[in-house]
C-alpha cells in the first residue's frame, strides 16, 4: 500500500485542508452570500465558555470555573502538573508515559517510521507486528524523539515592547528577532527544546520550554491488519475495531527512563458517561475564520476540490475495473482519493449546516460588535473583516483561471516543465516579488527536483492531462485563450498525447541540461512540453501573483482578527490548535447513527464480527495472532469508545483519563460526523475515538504473549 | 410494550402513510414548485424496464426479456408455476411452503397474534419462545389462515363491457357489481377465496383465485429478544441481527398437509452478487402518483406529520425524564414515535432528493408526451394531471385550517365529544353526503365505540390537548375564530384543563346516555367538552367536506392516470403493489454506510458483538437460550444479509429464493436508505434485509434444540 496514501489518515487530515490543490479542481460557483443569520445568539456557558470553539484548553490556563460548573470537577495544581509532565509530543503526534520504566504508549499510525525502520531485511514489524521479548530487544527508533513539556511562559508583553517600527515589513522583522532571541536564549540550556508559540493568530504569545528525550525504542506494535483493521474504508468512521497502539519506551544513559511522572493504568478503562480528558497536541482547526474565509471555503475552495477528487476518482475506477494488473496498482490510490474526498466533504458538511453557520454568524456578530463598541479596538481591528472579505471575493473572482488555466492536473511533467520555464524568470526577481514557492529555500528545492531521478508513468501522465484538458474545456468558454495553446482544434486525448508522446523531460538529464542551460536554453528547446510551457507561464503567473498577493492581505487581517478576539474574550476562548499540549474534556457517549445508535464501546466480539462479515477479506482480515487467539480471547471485553472531548489531527496517540489521571483509552481517530468540528465544535453526534484499555490489556496478554508489558503497566499503576 | 406501537413496524408501515393524521399536525408550508426537471431522461433497460418503478413484477406477467437482458435468467413456466405455488399470503403477511408436511416460513412479527394467543396462561411465548418437541404439540393459531394463489385471469374486458351507463356514479355502480358478480361466482368453489384485483388504479383488472388453508398451527417461534433484537432502535436498519422467523405449519383433515410445492431449503444461503427473488405480497406503494400528488406530500402534509411527531416525542420525551415510572408508561411511546418518524422522514427523504424528483419529472413529461401523442388518449386522460393538480393546490390552501380548527390532536375525549355532536347530524344525511369516517358500515363504528369501557387517562390527555392548542395558537392568526372558542382568553393549559377536568365523558355511561338521547340531548348537554364540541363542529365539519370532496375529485383522476399508464407502457411498468403475488429480482449486495461499507451479510459474532455493546441491556439484550448456546454456537454463520430486491410493507415472511428455486432467506425489513422506495425505486444504497437460512439452520440446531424441524428442511430439500 502507498506509504503516502496511507498517510492520509488521521494525522494528515489537517494537511488535506490546508494543502487543498484549488489549482488542481474545476466546477467552482461563483462565491455565493452565506446563508442569513436566522435568530441565533451566542450563548455561553459555564466559566463564560461558548461552545462553539471547543474545549481544546492550554495548560497555562486551564478552564477552572467552566470544569467546575460544568463539571464539579476541581483538579489541584498538582493534578494539572502531573498530567502535563506525563505527556508527550512525538513528531507529528502525541503519547504520553504509562510506566515509572519510560513506557510510552502512543499510536501505530504514529510510529510507523520507526516500525518500518528497525524491520530485519526479511520481516515487515508492519505487517507481522512487533512484540520484544525483553528490554534488550527494545529496538532504537532512528531520528525518533520524545518532547516533554517543562514550563511556558506569557511572552507577549517581551514582543511587543520590541516591535517599534511604524512600517509593517520592519515591525514583521522586529518581531521575528524578538521571538529567535527568546527561543535561542532559552534553548542553550543543555536537553532543551524551547518554541516560541503564536496563540490567537498573534494576540498571545508563550515561550513553550520542553525536555527533548532522543533515546526512544521500539517495545510493542501489533500488526498494520489490528492497527489499521478496516483500512481506508473504516477511516473517520465508528463503529470501529482497532488495535491503533505503538508501546516505545525512552531511554537515558542506555537504561530505560526512570520517569517520575506517569500516568497509572487503568484496566477497566472507560465507562459509559464518565468524565475524561484528552491530553496531546491538536494540529491545526479554523475556529477563528471569518465567515468570509468559510464562505469562500464552502462555495469555491472545496467545490473546485470536490470536483477534482470526482473526477481523478472516476478515471483510476475506471482504470481499475479494466484488469487485475490495474487492480493491483491503483486501488489504493482510489481508497486514497476517497478517503480525501471523505475528510473534505466530511469538513464541508459544516459549512453547509445551516444550523451551525448560523451559530457562527452569531458569534461573529458579537464580536465584531465588542470591537466596535471600544474606540481603541475599532481604529485598530475594525476593518479587518471586510478586508477579508473582498480580498476573497476577489479570490473566488478568478478561480476558474487559476484552476484551470496554467498547469494544474497532477501531471509531473506538466509541472516540471513549468518549473524549467519559470525557474530563471524567478531567479532574476527579488525574492518578495517572486511566486511563493520560489521564495526562501523554495528555489533550492525546485531547482534541485528536476535533477532527480523521479519515477514517471507516462501512460497515466497522459490520463490524467486528458482529465485536466477535458474540464477546462467543460469550465472555459471555447474561445479561452488557454485552449486555444493547450488543444489547438485537437480533442484532450489528442492534444495531450502529442505534448506527452514526444517530450524528453521524463529523463532527468534532459531536465538537467535544461536547467543549467539557463533562459537561452529554455527558450531555444523545441520539447512540445517546454513549447507548452511557455506559451502558458504568462497567463498561470499572472494568476498566481495575484493570488499570492490577496493572500498576503488575508493573512495579515487574520492576525489583526486574531488579536481582536483575544482582546475582546480573553480566554474563555481556546485558542486554534497549534500543535502544542492540550487539555480536553469530555464525555464517554454514544451517538445516534445510521437511523439508530451508535454504542459508546465496540467489542471484540465486533471485530471477529466484521471480520466474518466480509468473509475475512482484506482490510477486514484477521491477522495469525487474532486467529489463533479467536478461542482464548475474552470477546466481550471493550476495544474501541467514543466519547465528546475535542481533538483533530496531531492529537493521535493522545491518552484519555479519568478525573484521577488514570489512563482509560487512547485516541486515535474521530467520527465522520467529527469532521465539521475543524470549524465549529459541536457535540450531538461528533465523538472522537479512541482504544479502550481494557482491550489493550486484553490483546497484550491474550493476543500477543506480552504478559512482561501487562505486568509492567500493572505494576506500575500499583505504586503510590 | 404497547402492542400497537410494536406493529408500528415493517408490516405497518404502510398504514404510516397512507394514515397521515393530517389534522395531527402544524406548520405547513404553502404549496412550493417542485425542482425543475433538470436535464434527466427517461432510461430504459432491458425489456423496456424503467427502474424508477422497480420490479414487483405479477405472475402472469413475468419480465421475460427484462430478466434474460439483465441476468441471462431464463425460466421454465414449470418454475414459475412451482414458486407461486410454494407461496402462501397470511393476514397481513407473507409466507412459504418449506417443506412436503407443510412446514411454513414467515416473519416472527407476522404470526404475533398467533404467538400470544396460544401461550399458556403463566407463559409468554412472546417473550419465552416456542420450540414444538413433536408434531403433537403444534398449536393451532386461532383465526389464522393461508391463501393460496392458484390462478389469474385478466377480467378487463369483462369489467369494461358491463359498464354501459354514461353518468360517473352509474358507472361506479356497474363496475362494482360486475366485480361482486365475478368474485361470488369463482367463490361458488369450495375453499376458495376469490377476488378481483385492480392494477394501474383501474387500467387492468384480474381475477385472483386463491386456495384457503384454515387450519395452521405453530411450530417454533423464536423469542422476541432475538426476533425483534435491537428492538425499534435498529427497526429499518442493517447491519441487523434478527431472527425474525416464525415456523407455522398447515394442517388438513387434522394432518400436516402433503404440499405438492415447496420451496427446497438452501442451508448454505445466499452468497454475495447472487441473483435472488423475493415471492410476495407487497401491500402498497405510490410509484405511480403525479408530481402534484408528491409535492402536496413533501410540501404540506409531510412537514404537518412530522411537526406533530415532533411535537409529540418531546412532550413524551419530558415525561419520561421526570420519574422512573413515567420511563416504563411512556418509553414505548417514544420509541414508537420515533420510528413512525424514522419512516416518514425517510419516505420524505426520496421527495426532497433533487435527482429522484428530475427522473420523476422526467417520466412524468415522457407519459405525458405519449398521452398527448395519440388523440383517443388525451381526449380520454389528458385532463387528469391538472385536475389532480388543481385539488391538491386546493387542498393545500387550507391544510393549516383542517389540522388545527377541529378534533386534532390526539385527546380521546375531544373525539368521542365530537363523535356525539356528529352522530346525530350525520345520521340524517344521506350516505354518500356523510363525511368519510361516517360511510357505510363506518356510522355503526362510531357508535359503537360511545359505549365502549375505554381506558383513558385523563392527565395524558390534557397533556396532548395542551399541545394540540399550543400548536394552534402557534400556526393560527391571534384573531382566529377556533382559538377564541378554544382558548378563550385562557393559556393552552388552562383551557385544556376547564374542558377536561370537570367533563363526564371518561365514562362509557354518560356517552351511552348522551348517544342515546340524540340530538336533543347533546343540545341540552352542559357538559363543557359537548358545548366545545358543538361550538367546533361547523367550522371543522366544513373542511373536512371541503377535502373529502377534492380527495374524491382526485380519486378519480388518479384511477384515469392508471388507466394512461397502462395504455401507455403496457406491462412493461409492474403495477403499484397490491398486497397481492409479486416476484422481484435482485442481487445479494453491501451497500455504502456510515463513511463506510455495510456487508452483505452479518454474523452470529455480531449479534453477540452489539449486545456486548450495549451491556447487554434492553432491546439488546441476549434471550437466555443465546446466552447459554455463547459457547457452542458457530459464531460465524451468517445471520442477516441485504439485497436489491424491491419490497415494501407485506413483503414480511417472503422468501428469498436463488436461481434454481432453493430458499436462502427470508425478508423481514429494509433497510433506513429503502424507504424512498416506496415512491421511486433506486437500488444504489436502498436494501432489502433477510435473515440467511445458514443463521436459521445454526439457531434450530444450537440454539433451539430444534433438531426436528432442522433435519425436516434437510430432509424435504433432498428429495427429488
Amino acid at each position: 500500500m502507498n506509504s503516502l496514501l496511507r498517510s492520509t489518515r488521521f494525522v494528515a487530515a489537517l494537511v488535506a485542508v490546508l494543502l487543498i490543490p484549488a489549482s488542481l479542481n474545476a466546477q467552482a460557483k461563483p462565491a455565493a452570500k452565506a446563508p442569513a443569520a436566522a435568530a441565533a445568539q451566542v450563548q455561553t456557558g459555564p466559566g463564560g465558555w461558548i461552545k462553539e470553539f471547543g474545549t481544546m484548553w492550554t495548560f497555562d490556563a486551564p478552564p477552572l470555573a467552566y470544569w467546575k460548573g460544568r463539571y464539579g470537577f476541581e483538579p489541584t495544581k498538582e493534578w494539572l502538573e502531573h498530567v502535563q509532565l506525563s505527556s508527550v509530543r512525538i513528531p507529528g503526534c502525541s503519547a504520553s508515559f504509562v510506566s515509572d520504566n519510560g513506557l510510552v504508549m502512543t499510536n501505530h499510525h504514529c510510529a510507523r517510521g520507526c516500525i518500518t525502520a528497525v524491520s530485519p531485511k526479511d520481516t515487515s514489524y508492519q505487517d507481522a507486528g512487533f512484540v520484544s521479548a525483553s528490554a534488550k530487544d527494545e529496538k532504537k527508533c532512528p531520528g525518533m524523539y520524545a518532547d516533554q513539556l517543562i514550563s511556558t511562559e506569557d511572552v507577549t508583553a517581551k514582543i511587543r515592547s520590541a516591535v517599534t517600527a511604524t512600517k509593517p515589513a520592519d515591525q514583521v522583522e522586529q518581531r521575528d528577532k524578538a521571538i529567535n532571541d527568546l527561543q535561542t536564549a532559552c534553548q542553550s540550556a543543555a536537553g532543551m527544546q524551547c518554541q516560541v508559540v503564536t496563540f490567537y493568530q498573534g494576540g498571545k504569545y508563550s515561550l513553550y520550554r520542553y525536555r527533548r528525550y532522543n533515546d526512544v525504542r521500539l517495545v510493542m506494535a501489533p500488526e498494520e491488519g489490528t492497527s489499521f483493521f478496516g483500512g481506508d474504508p473504516d477511516n473517520f468512521t465508528y463503529p470501529r475495531f482497532d488495535v491503533d497502539l505503538t508501546l516505545l519506551r525512552v531511554y537515558e544513559n542506555n537504561e530505560p527512563f526512570k520517569a517520575p511522572h506517569f500516568l497509572r493504568w487503568n484496566a477497566m478503562g472507560a465507562k459509559d458517561g464518565e468524565l475524561t480528558f484528552v491530553v496531546g497536541n491538536p494540529g491545526s482547526t479554523g475556529r477563528l475564520l471569518t465567515m468570509a474565509q468559510m464562505d469562500y471555503l464552502r462555495d469555491v475552495s472545496y467545490p473546485l476540490t470536490l470536483a477534482g477528487y470526482k473526477a481523478q476518482i472516476a478515471l483510476y475506477k475506471e482504470l481499475v475495473a479494466q484488469s487485475e494488473a490495474n487492480k493491483r496498482l491503483y486501488e489504493n490510490t482510489v481508497f486514497g482519493l476517497e478517503n480525501s474526498q471523505k475528510a473534505v466533504t466530511g469538513y464541508n458538511a459544516g459549512l453547509i449546516d445551516k444550523n451551525i453557520m448560523a451559530k457562527k454568524a452569531a458569534f461573529e456578530k458579537d464580536f465584531r460588535a465588542r470591537v466596535m463598541g471600544k474606540p481603541e479596538l475599532a481604529a485598530k481591528y475594525g476593518k479587518a473583516w471586510d478586508n477579508i472579505a473582498a480580498a476573497q471575493k476577489e479570490l473566488g473572482s478568478f478561480a476558474i483561471a487559476t484552476a484551470f488555466q496554467g498547469f494544474g492536473g497532477g501531471s509531473n511533467l506538466v509541472n516540471l516543465a513549468a518549473g524549467l520555464v519559470r525557474i530563471p524568470e524567478q531567479d532574476k526577481l527579488a525574492d518578495s516579488l517572486r511566486l511563493p514557492q520560489y521564495r526562501g529555500p523554495g528555489m533550492a528545492r525546485q531547482k534541485g527536483q528536476q535533477g532527480m531521478n523521479l519515477p514517471i508513468d507516462v501512460s497515466m501522465e497522459k490520463k490524467l492531462l486528458t482529465l485536466q484538458f477535458t474540464r477546462a474545456q467543460a469550465a472555459l468558454p471555447a474561445n479561452d485563450p488557454f485552449l486555444k495553446i493547450a488543444l489547438n482544434g485537437k480533442s484532450p486525448a489528442d492534444a495531450a498525447a502529442a505534448l506527452l508522446d514526444n517530450t524528453t523531460l521524463a529523463k532527468a538529464d534532459a531536465r538537467k541540461a535544461l536547467l543549467d542551460g539557463g533562459a537561452a536554453a529554455v527558450a531555444a528547446s523545441t520539447d512540445p512540453l517546454i513549447v507548452f510551457a511557455r506559451s502558458v507561464n504568462a497567463m498561470a503567473t499572472k494568476h498566481a501573483m495575484r493570488a499570492a498577493k490577496l493572500n498576503t492581505t488575508i493573512s495579515a487581517n487574520v492576525e489583526l482578527v486574531g488579536q481582536a478576539i483575544y482582546a475582546a474574550y480573553g480566554e474563555t476562548l481556546p485558542p486554534d490548535a497549534t500543535f502544542t499540549l492540550r487539555i480536553s474534556d469530555g464525555l464517554v457517549a454514544g451517538f445516534p447513527y445510521n437511523g439508530t445508535i451508535a454504542p459508546y464501546k465496540t467489542s471484540i466480539y465486533g471485530l471477529y464480527a466484521r471480520s466474518a462479515e466480509f468473509d475475512n477479506k482484506a482490510p477486514f482480515k484477521l491477522p495469525a495472532r487474532w486467529e489463533a487467539a479467536r478461542s482464548s480471547v475474552d470477546m466481550t471485553a471493550p476495544l474501541n469508545f467514543t466519547l465528546t472531548a475535542d481533538i483533530i489531527g496531531g492529537n493521535s496517540g493522545s491518552p484519555v483519563i479519568n478525573a484521577k489521571g488514570e489512563v482509560v483509552g487512547l485516541i486515535f481517530d474521530g467520527n465522520i460526523e467529527s469532521l465539521p468540528n475543524r470549524f465549529i465544535f459541536t457535540d450531538d453526534v461528533a465523538r472522537s475515538v479512541a482504544v479502550h484499555t481494557a482491550g489493550i490489556t486484553e490483546a497484550l496478554k491474550k493476543v500477543y504473549g506480552a504478559q512482561r508489558l501487562a505486568t509492567e503497566l500493572q505494576t506500575a499503576a500499583a505504586k503510590k
